[in-house]
This record gives C-alpha cells, structure tokens and sequence, in this order.
C-alpha cells in the first residue's frame, strides 16, 4: 500500500469504529451533539468570521450570514432530532389468525448507513464546508464524518473542526465521530472515495470535479451513492407583462441577484430569456446601466477568476452572442467583472455550449422570436437547480406550458423573485435534475438533507424489548408512525 | 441508427409523450387505473395462471397466490393514491416582514421521474413482472412504464400487457403510458437502459445481469437510478437455546423454506449457521432427514436448473464443504434436489465464494468454534436482503452483539421466523446493502416502493391558483402535510 493509501485507510478504519459506537446512540444525543457544534462556533463567531475574510474575499456581512445560516442548519437537524418523527416508523402488528397464512408482526425504521466523506465546497467556507449541510445531515442520520477541508479556506475549516472535536469530546462521544482531512490534492478525495468502508459522498462545486467522483464511486466493487451539487444557469423567464409593468424593478433585482457575492451562487441566475420586442429593449437597457454600476470585486480565489474569465471568453465567442455590457474594460487580476451578453433564440437553440455554467457576475440574455420558441427552448434545456418566471398575473395564467415544461427540469421553481437566497426550511428542495445534482432524488438543503445517508431496515417479530425506541408497541418518543395505515402518535 | 435502436427509439419516444399527459393526471385518476387492472387480472384469473402454469412449471396454489399478491400490490398503491398523504407535502408559509430578509412561501412535494424502464423477472411471473410491483410503483409514482417481457414466460407477459392496455385504455389515458417490449435477448435491455429519454430502471433477477444494467446506466451521459433487486443468502443465525428446546420444530420449518417453490426465492435461506456441539448435531439430523424426503421437483426453466447445479456442484467442490444429504442421487433433468452441506466457521471465513447464492434449493450450514466465531463470519457477510435468529428468550438477550452487526449488513431482520414469505406493507423493507441490491435506500416492495420513481419539486411564491391541490392552503384533499413544522390535515 502506497503512504497515501495507507493514511486513508487509516482515517476511514478509524471512522468506521467511531460509527460503530455513534450509530447506537439516541436522537437526543445526537441532537446534543450538533447544538454544542452551533454554540461553539457562535462562541468563536468573530476569530472564525475574520479567518474565513482572509481566505475567501468575502466580506464581513457576508460571512456572518453565512455563520448564522451554519448555526440555524445545524438547529434544524437537532430539532428534528428531538421532534423523531423523521425515521418514518411504519408499524404493521401481527395477525395470528389471518387466512391462509399468519401475518407476522413488522416494524420498518430509517437507520444510518456508515461514515460519509464530505469535501468542503469553495463558495461556501461555513454553510457547505466543514460543519456544513453535508456534515450536519450525516452526523444527524447517525453516520460519521470524514470531512475534507477545501484548499481555499483550510484555516477556516481547521478552526471549524476543532470546535466539532471538542463538542463530541463534550458530548461524550468517540473523537473520530468527525476526522478532518487537510491534504491537499486530488489524489487523496479520489482515495476516500475508493476505499471500501466508505459509503456515501457529499461533495458541492464543479461538473468536472463532481462527476469524477460520481464516476469513482460508481466503478467500485461496491457502488456508492455520491451527492454532487454540480452547478447550474437557472433559468429565469421574463414574460412581456411583467417587462412592460415594471422594467425598473426587475432590472433591479436582476442587476442584484446577478452579482450578489460576485455571482459565486450555485443559483445565480445565468441565462435571462424573453420574447424580443420594445418592452425587452427597455429593460435591457435597464439591466444594463444597473450592472455598468457595479464595480468588479474580488472573487473567492485566483482558480475562480481564473476560470470566471476563461469560460466567458469562451461564451462570448460563441456564434451570435453579443456583449451588452461588462461593469470595466479592464480584468482587474483576481476580480470579477459583472457582464451581460445577449444572444438569439435561433443560436441558443443550435449551441449546447451556451447551457453551460459560467461560474461568476455573469448572465446571457436570450432574445426568442416568439413565446413558440421560448417553450422551444426550455424543453431543451439540461437539468436545473432552480427556473424562475417573472409575470404579471395576466403573464402566468398564460404560462401553464411553460410551467409544464419547467417543473420536468428544475429542482425549484420561483415565480416573481431570484433564485439566489436559499431559504433553510423543510419546503426547500436544493437539488435538481442531471447535471445539476447527481440525483435528482435528494435536496442538500433542509432537513429532509439527512435522508441521503439513511436506509430502511424491518425488524420481523422482534419483541418489543430488543426493538428500538422509535418502533416500541409503547411509543414511548412520541413520534408520529405509520400504526396499521393509520398516522398517529 | 440500427434497426434495434430505432425500435427503442421509437418506444421511448411514444412513453415520453404519453409521460406528459400522464404526470398532470391527479392521484385519484391514477388510482382507478391501478384498480382498473387489478379488475382486469382478476376477471381473467384462470386464463392467466394456466398460461404461467405451462411456462414456468409453478403449480397452480403458488401461482393462485401469486396472482392475489399482484392486485393485493395494485390495490395498496391505488389506496396510497386516493389517501394521497405519499406526496410528502411540507409547506413553509411566507414571512414578509422577516429581518434580515423576508421569507417567501415555499411548499414542495414529491413528483414524478419520467419513463421507468422494467425487466420481468423469470420467478414471479407476476408479482414482479409485467403488473407487477416495480410497473405499479412507477405508475403511481406518475411514470410511464416500458416493460420487458421477460422470455420464460412471455406468454403470461403479453396476456397480462394486453389487460394493462385495456384497463388504460377505459380509464381514458394515452395508450402508451405501458408499452410491452416483446424481442427477446440482451441487446435491447441494454438499449432501452442507455436511451436518453429512460429516467429509472427496475430489475429483478441475478447479480450478473442486475450489475451489468447498472453499469450502463451509470455509463450514460446522464446517469440514471437503477434498481437491481439481485440476489441474498438470508443467513440464518441458530443459537443453541433454541436447536436444544425445538429442534424438531424449526427442522420442519427451514426444510420448507429451504425447499419452498424448488428454492426459487430471492429470501430463499441459503445459510444456516450455528456453533457446533451435541445439539446441532441432532438438529442437522432432523433437518437432512426431512430434506431426503422432499421430492426433486421441476425448476423455472431448464436456464435456471442448469446454473443451479453449475453453481451446486462448484460450492460442493470447495475446501472443507460436505455433502450432507441430497433428495435424490440423480439430477432428473429441469429438476433441482433438495440440497443441504456443510462446512466449518474457518473454512467459511477463509473462502468468499461460499458466499455467494446457489439459487435453488440449496443450503450451507456453517458449523462455527463458539459464538465469537459466529460473530466474526457475520461481520464478514456481504450485504443481504434479510437476516434471521432462531433462538429462545435466554440466547437473544445475548444476542446484542449479533443483533448490532446483522442490522448493518441486511434490510430485515428476522426473529423466530424464515425469510421466505415477504410480506406486502408499509413497514415491509425489502432491499438491503449492496450486493443484494443497488441502492439500499429504496424499497421494492411495499407502497414506498414508489419512492423509487419521484423526486421533490419546490414551489416558491406560486399564487394558489397555480399550486398542484397537494399544496393549495386550502388542501383540497385533506392531505397529512408538514405545515410551518407542525403535522396536520
């Protein structure tokens, strides 16, 4: 075995016996668990935030959101911990006498399915990195964590983490419940996910580095499931009412939702589409002046500039697309520069390339003939994130098909608003279709999060003492429960 | 484009457009059509079990059985339909005064899929094949479904097809949201599984063929969920308690299950293991002793019988495994003989092949050194769909240890029972960790089943008029839905 390959078996062998122990213990302690992560981290907001602006560019404001929003995460799970109801208990009692055969006593549960990897997402050093989603839904299921801290903020996430082990040790639980990987290189993500004790990936960030290791996963001996959020244009309509009624306001929100964070959002909305005519060329110039107003900023780090500015040079010089407006002529090194381009429905339609993501202040315009070819092209369109419609009442009671169409490629759909702000609440579906996630079956955001590190497991007339908790005759969690095909506590 | 491509193109094309009109339809529509086919089979009950009887050599009781399990299957979805709470609505009502930001209406709920590709399997003629639960899981999921007859009794398949497209047809639905694919051979699974427009895949059947979906499914551009139900060899955990104070008794049983339907169950026991001493020896007595007078019976297909006694002979031949007692002698052609061996815990542990599934009706009983070598063989099972203890009160409340590892290693646990005999409801998991399936998370019996075939779609800010009647405020159908995080009608 290669030093490499001998240090990840390590790491994952040692994960492997903290779930042996983790996974025994009770919501309730779980849920102790992940409050004592959230009250840490508020402890130390201030050291983090201000480790987390140095790394990442982020501003202050930005980063203490996103601390918030790490924290309430975090909430959510150990509330849903303690409520109980999520492991689905299904119980189906025994009929002794039932023709021509007995029916036994079966009771059904979620259950953890073993230690998760979890590779820290750039855009996100606290919200989607080391005590984010992917983690919190993982040591919520009862699952342990290998999380590997990304490359662009590793003192964020080595901070994080130390807060996380001395919470377990706090909460009396195996240290290695959570192990923080800090080698960087691609050779030892593709390690963790190769190795056999391995059984469930969360990973946030590119199609190439997402679906790579999709792709690992998959020629294991064992398959395992990986949930990559792989990215996104999200579509935005803007239908002719809405453009006619207020241009001013849209253009505003636009020019906003389009920048926000200098566009380094999964749900940054990339692709803007409309019907062609007077109203679009007001907005247009609208949207314009707005986003020619907002000065270039630092992005996350040189790699995303980097590849901000490649891929928009390579969607500008695509067939029939037209530069409307980028906020400098100059590319100032490391920022980005908001940019508009536009492009006909006719070359949109003929040029796959133009449906892919350009990670950054970056939007294209598609100027369709008709509402005809509007549809057109949204049946085209690959999976998304999220779709948006932008109408006045009129606009919408006119777009079922439209709205047919979209709700078979979005994860999300939005009427009147943006696509960025995630809101963290069970409603919320943060996933979508191929290739916006790797399944289009499971959200990263909420709590119905923890369901892609849990199975199903019957227990067949076990008495009632060597049953869990959750599936006890008595109920005594007080959860809701499928009883006889009946819900009730 | 071959002509075989252009056939599944073809096919795939006329199940998308009948997806579009099918998805829109509400549960209730959907219910009637299970209902409706449930009807038709039963009208024609006699016609189809003869033509399964003279393809397939199951006597007429299992198949009368079997064809009961099939509508009992249509009619627990077309209930799940009408109750209509499967949805998994969760609603998040909008807060517009909220600081820092105000908080938009959010509400989601489970949606369907798109085309659902299903393999017959050769051992149920019915519950898993044509109408059986992966066809009527995706229906009610809202799929389309493309079914693959399978070739040992395709007789049976196009019989029941044509009473699908009937019942389709009264319930006025396109005709196509069930297209039968007839061609035999592997090329057109394989094409049907690589086409763009299949979305899922439902399987049932050996490892071999199960895997080999899978991996083209994941080879796709878009990879796709496949469900391969593949194979188990239950074990059977027999502790000393109970082979001294009933040995008698659960000979009777296992010589049954072993043997039930000539073995041909994906739950058939094919591992029995115990700590060896005094008392297994009396029970490995009764049990042979029964199994000599179980008549050699005829299997599926003579396909089946002959890699029943490849794969027999291949487990007879390794290091350490005894022959105890076989039926008959001779191997009367299309026949499988009853079959029980035997090997050590060491020999056991030392070769993985004697893992592997005799599909038939075969059993290996692993004589182990004492209960830590018991334990260590059950650490070291592959995954399964179910596992068993047969004990008294005294050996389970020792059990812990068992008990721990075996719920991380199959879907169902078992007390005092036998694996065969899969019971149709909600608490019923039938799956389990990889190999015995693809994906442990999902079911393929029981109404969660259909979780299989949908995905959670968002709605934010849609006005009510616009919302599916799952997630109007109103709730038309008087749904259980998690509202504002609480639980309610």
């Amino acid at each position: 075995m290669s030093d490499l390959a001998n240090r990840v078996d390590g790491v994952m062998r040692r994960s492997r016996a903290a779930f042996e122990t983790y996974r025994t213990l009770t919501g309730k302690k779980r849920a102790e668990f992940l409050d004592a992560i959230a009250a840490a981290i508020e402890a130390d907001s201030a050291l983090i935030v201000s480790a987390a602006m140095k790394e990442t560019n982020l501003p202050e404001p930005r980063l203490a959101g996103e601390r918030a929003r790490t924290c309430n995460q975090l909430r959510q799970f150990s509330a849903m911990l303690r409520e109980g109801s999520w492991v689905e208990a299904r119980i189906d009692t025994a009929l002794p006498d039932r023709q021509p055969l007995p029916k036994p006593d079966i009771r059904k549960m979620l259950v953890p399915i073993g230690p998760v990897v979890v590779f820290g997402a750039s855009n996100f050093p606290m919200a989607y990195s080391t005590a984010g989603v992917d983690t919190a839904s993982a040591l919520a299921a009862g699952c342990s964590v290998v999380l590997k801290g990304h490359p662009a903020h590793l003192e964020t996430s080595r901070m994080v983490a130390a807060l996380i082990s001395k919470a377990a040790t706090a909460t009396g639980l195996p240290a290695d419940v959570f192990i923080h990987v800090e080698e960087p290189g691609f050779e030892i993500g593709k390690a963790l996910v190769l190795h056999p004790l391995t059984k469930a990936v969360g990973f946030t960030g590119s199609f190439s580095g997402g679906k790579a290791l999709y792709d690992y996963a998959q020629q294991r001996s064992e398959p395992i499931p990986v949930f990559s959020e792989m990215g996104s244009i999200n579509p935005v309509f803007l239908l002719s009412g809405a453009l006619t009624a207020r241009p001013t306001q849209i253009a505003d929100q636009y020019a906003a939702s389009i920048t926000q964070s200098v566009g380094q959002f999964c749900t940054n909305p990339g692709l803007l589409l409309s019907v062609k005519g007077s109203e679009l060329e007001v907005f247009k110039k609208e949207l314009a002046a707005r986003m020619q107003q907002i000065a270039p900023a630092p992005m996350l780090h040189e790699g995303i500039s980097k590849s901000f500015y490649s891929k928009r040079s390579e969607a500008l010089k695509q067939k029939g697309v037209h530069l409307i407006v980028q906020a400098s002529e100059a590319q100032p090194e490391g920022q980005g520069v908001p940019t508009l381009a536009s492009v006909s429905g006719k070359d949109f339609l003929a040029n796959p390339h133009l449906s892919e993501e350009v990670f950054g202040p970056y939007s294209l315009l598609v100027e369709a003939d008709n509402l005809q070819e509007l549809l057109q092209i949204a049946a085209q369109l690959p999976g998304q994130l999220t779709s948006t419609l932008i109408g006045e009442d009129s606009d919408l009671q006119g777009s079922a098909a439209l709205i047919h169409v979209l709700s078979d490629k979005a994860g999300r759909l939005i009427i009147n608003g943006v696509p960025t702000g995630v809101e963290v609440c069970p409603s919320m579906h943060h996933g979508g279709p191929f290739p916006a996630t790797t399944d289009s079956r499971f959200s990263s955001v909420g709590i119905d999060a923890v369901k892609r590190f849990v199975r199903p497991l019957s227990y067949q007339a076990f008495p009632e003492d060597l049953l869990p908790e959750e599936l006890k005759s008595s109920n005594p969690l007080g959860i809701w429960r499928l009883y006889n095909n009946e819900w009730c506590k």
